[in-house]
């Protein structure tokens, strides 16, 4: 094993550099951090540009049955400082192992024609309408894929879906939920119409109850950036505009526990008998 | 108006104390920051020892309602000077006004002892169960308050509910939504037990989807630990276990979201007619 010492080394620059978002939007490529995210990036067939790991990733035997994994499925591992991952890591206690990996984005058009033969369950989108936080954003990507979702779309203003932070709090979904990045709205609202989904919107005082509604349907969900709301064009375009009640005195609910709550419900709905 | 220059002031040191945890146990006391979070605690009518902001705050007509109405309510309100609110604020941009808060906590008794004559909605409690992160602990007791909940209970090990993050995610629902901090698990499943209630837990791979529970009685939901899950006392004195089904290939759900899921579903079955 040939240890990396020198910070100018090609790929340790790389990684570096995708702490940065206009360094990732340049590249096309970044980073994720820690055995989890990479058990969960080799479990999900993605494809990694390179993998960095610090030598203490082998003194447990998940991390040493990673790497074996990762160096079995053909990918470019190289062994670097504990100083050099450090440099590299975005958290205050840098993981073991990092890796690259390169955006797989997709447009709202290829999430709309998912061809789903063997699914009993039709299509299910959700929209993040200018998610502003990233733990948030993490969260609904998460949450989505577990309900089922097939594809996350994400307006402009969004935060950047790279964001370490991000990357953290989906847990792995990432990797295995496709996302469309940086829609302009009006456009979306006419190619949800023209392929006949139905647009559901969390919006507060609406008369219709998320339960009330008919989540059946192949549709789309929308959820709004937690100040400014899911912006006019889609509220314009809205076929649904379903409301979370609020029993107690809060003026509203956390983004993704908004998110949550229709996915669910829309999971509720199909599965029922 | 007197500015306050010197950090060795009195009302200064004690904002500044409560910073760190053992301050705010040994005080009873805690701090709350920004303009929202007061506009909360004067509208729930929280006591409030001492208010101070800086003379900002009259920039905009916001803050000088707030100031103005924290007055015209009787309380105490210091003016200090921006280095001095820098140092006892613990976020990286330093608000325009603080307050010391008083702790006001319960026992679990308290909690189950609500009468709720007017009421048409049984006790629906929630219990964290071990919750360790600040904003997942938030985040829940906001939805708590939004779904109708009458209490939020916290077992020992929970992170501390007057954490800065924790306050900042509850949005005000620390001044509305009675708490019990700090519970011993098999006295709090005793307790709940003497007093009838169902004690429903999320627990992955329950048989049970958690909308096929009724959820109509009074009860106590649980949601444990983003890593230990709920305990096993709490777990051997459940009357339902509950899952959340997952489509998708996650391994769980954030634990705020599992909280808001069954939240919600309580609030659904109570509401439907």
């Amino acid at each position: 094993m040939t240890l990396i010492t020198s910070p100018t080394n090609r790929y340790v620059k790389l990684a570096r550099s995708l702490q940065e978002r206009s360094w990732r939007a340049k590249k096309g490529l970044y980073l994720i951090e820690g055995v989890h995210l990479l058990e969960a990036a080799l479990q999900a067939g993605a494809s990694l540009e390179v993998i960095l790991y610090s030598p203490r990733i082998f003194t447990t035997p998940r991390g040493e049955k990673l790497v074996a994994g990762l160096q079995r499925a053909g990918c470019h591992c190289l062994a670097v400082t504990e100083e050099i991952m450090a440099g590299i890591s975005t958290t205050m206690t840098p993981p073991g192992i990092v890796a690259v990996v390169p955006m797989q984005e997709k447009k709202p058009a290829d999430l709309l024609a998912v061809a789903r033969p063997q699914s009993t369950s039709p299509l299910l989108l959700i929209i993040a309408a200018g998610i502003q936080d990233p733990g948030n954003l993490g969260t609904i990507w998460r949450t989505a894929l577990g309900a089922g979702a097939t594809g996350l779309i994400l307006t402009r203003g969004c935060v950047d879906p790279y964001n370490p932070k991000v990357v953290r709090a989906a847990m792995g979904a990432t990797f295995r939920l496709p996302v469309a990045v940086g829609v302009e709205p009006s456009r979306l609202a006419r190619e949800l119409r023209e392929a006949g989904l139905k647009l559901v919107i969390a919006d507060v005082g609406a008369p219709l109850t998320f339960w009330q509604a008919d989540l059946r349907p192949p549709l789309a969900l929308v959820v709004g950036s937690e100040n400014h709301g899911p912006g006019p064009e889609l509220l314009a375009a809205a076929t649904d505009r379903v409301g979370i009640p609020l029993v107690g005195p809060v003026d509203s609910l956390n983004a993704a526990v908004a998110a949550a709550l229709l996915l669910y419900e829309a999971l509720r709905q199909r599965q029922k008998v």
